[in-house]
């Protein structure tokens, strides 16, 4: 083996010991749990799809998929995300069962990364989709169950900032006609929350000045219920009208599920540049420089596999909640037995019964540990069955 | 998206449906709890390592390894198991911890597949390596937290068989001398379990009466311990009798687990052409047409990895265990709640009544669901809340 790259990982590849491994298993079980609550049924699909398949529709830049040859030459991409394989499903095998689909996920997802020490090039996920229903009862349920969600896996100070790719699109339809370039411009500042190039931006546009103040006042429509007013008096179109009476609605609905205290409202958030197509929320938390989670409705991707379907869900990067849970503690608790010779059939009864009672026990021969006082700093409690230690040390 | 591969997958890969992931997810945490009473940490490494790291010193044949270029021309493999990738996070990141270490793991491994409708190109494999104890307590250990894990499981009737490489090969050294090219097919026979070719093999050979005997008579090793006793006498060098010395020291510490009527020895066991150089072992159920588990000690990779360390392990094939298990019963049981906009305020708080009773609880819409019948059909109960409906349908 080269010496070079004997320890080394590829670029964004990480290992997970022991202490993060526990926090992640115990979020991801939290997480689960309340999806389980909610009916949902948990799924999988491989690792490894064709890119014909789903590379092409998922939401991931080209340059972001792993990709790999086949023994047929068909090139193949390691998924990016969850949603297209599992429209995928729901297309083809899930088909004939009873819609609303309610599905759920956890697993990992690859995006390759161009640069040392950035962002994760494997990461996991734990999600949902809701298909076939396209109310609003099934955008709140999803946004709803996202909040209980992150509560129960014990997550208290977080904001869900909740959007309508709809209203952003119609107002700038509204004010800049068929210009579709300065409208991919516009999108792509509002994408990268770059919002001082947005403002920059609409000012060097040779536009009415009553058009550029509406432009700016679109950064203004974020907040409580506060919003839907003003994004009614700033975007009069039918289509923008539609997708505030859509927030009012969904918002009325959060409120019976009583998880509003964690909804913000942004009528300039765009999510994603081309996924989704109608409510669409991000999820946040202070102690955290990322995004923790995210979701929406896309009502164009089952259809991409002939299934006339809406469809909504989320995701929660799982390592990234681990982060932001922030749990310094391991509460992982082992008790030690000792064992000689002589004292190896005891210390099994005594191993047997401690577990039975649900503890961790880690039974060791003495002549194999190099330095017994290191070996019992690892552990909780440590039981010496050696002659040397005496009956408990 | 090209109509031919739209719902295809990959060659080898397979969706895990709602079914058959409660089924895995029931054996994983089952085999989990057992691995974690014995007081072994859980980890998890990359997806994707080297192949100069990690592929080249795994026990999978170069053809096997699922293979890619990363952006700066390093050829990647997806993992073909998880023994080396663990090897290398022992041997740095965790090379000044306390010796032996007890570490485990559950996740998916990849081997390509040359033909369709042949096996999985990806499989999930739940295990343990302990690492750095080198005594037969530790093969005891390894061989009895592997019964118990099954057990815990819910597998009745398996078999673990226990071989010894050391004996084979020393065996045939003393019996064919330097003829390694001999050795070598016979080692493959063995491998293969064709005892057909084995005979045939050996009746071919160019050596004694005697020595043909000999040969023939290592197939009848098998069975409980009086095999210690007729391998004592087949092979009278020093290195078979210290390796049938090893197996009875083993027998009798399995006898102290109380796990000895899962174990059956097998003098010819070879498990793997290259990898394990002591005792090694395999699983079986009586249904499955396949391997269940193996695993067995392996001195020389550790060391690759500059670790000078012996070490043990099993891996059980998770979906191969589920087969075994071949549970016909969903126990999944939701209850639907049916409402309309009159009643879904009503509806929440009977949801959520439920959901903190334990109750896995669909709440739906009536206007989103096509057929009401076929979605009652698939709950355990419903309660529908519409008008339509009455107060409990």
């Amino acid at each position: 083996m080269g010496k070079r790259l004997m320890f080394e990982k590829p670029l964004g590849m990480r290992d997970t010991l022991p202490f993060f491994y526990n926090q992640k298993a115990k979020a991801r079980k939290q997480l689960s749990d309340a999806i389980l609550s909610y009916g949902y049924s948990f799924m999988d699909t491989p690792l490894m799809e064709y890119h014909e398949t789903v590379g092409k529709v998922s939401a991931t830049l080209d340059q972001q998929l792993f990709k790999l040859l086949d023994q047929q030459g068909h090139t193949l991409v390691l998924r990016p995300d969850m949603t297209a394989p599992i429209a995928r499903v729901a297309a083809s095998q899930l088909k004939n069962s009873e819609f609303p689909l309610r599905l759920a996920y956890e697993g990992p997802v690859f995006r390759a990364q161009q640069t040392e020490g950035g962002k994760p090039a494997q990461f996991e996920q734990v999600g949902t989709e809701l298909i076939g229903d396209h109310s609003s009862y099934g955008d709140a349920e999803v946004i709803a169950l996202l909040v209980e969600s992150l509560k129960n896996a014990g997550l208290n100070d977080f904001v869900i900032t909740v959007g309508h790719i709809g209203f952003v699109k119609a107002f700038f339809r509204d004010v800049l006609g068929e210009d579709e370039e300065t409208i991919e411009t516009l999108l792509q500042f509002l994408y990268r929350k770059n919002y001082v190039g947005y403002r920059e931006a609409v000012k060097a546009l040779p536009i009415s000045e009553d058009k550029q103040t509406a432009l700016l006042q679109l950064l203004t429509l974020r907040g409580g219920e506060e919003v839907f007013e003003a994004g009614r008096s700033l975007a009069r179109n039918q289509t923008c009208m539609q997708a505030v009476n859509e927030l009012k609605q969904l918002y009325r609905l959060l409120k019976e599920y009583g998880v509003e205290q964690s909804i913000y409202f942004d009528l300039n958030l765009i999510s994603h540049m081309d996924y989704y197509t109608g409510v669409l929320f991000e999820g946040y938390a202070p102690n955290l420089g990322a995004l923790l989670c995210n979701g929406g409705r896309y009502d164009t991707l089952l259809p991409s596999f002939q299934l006339n379907a809406s469809a909504t869900g989320f995701a929660v990067h799982l390592e990234r909640l681990v982060e932001a849970l922030n749990v310094q503690e391991d509460e992982d608790q082992r008790i030690g037995i000792i064992v000689d010779n002589d004292s190896y059939a005891r210390g099994i009864k005594q191993a047997k019964n401690k577990r039975a009672e649900g503890y961790a026990v880690l039974l060791q021969h003495r002549d194999q540990i190099a330095d017994v006082e290191a070996f019992r700093s690892q552990l909780s409690e440590t039981i010496d069955l050696t002659n040397e230690g005496g009956a408990k040390g």
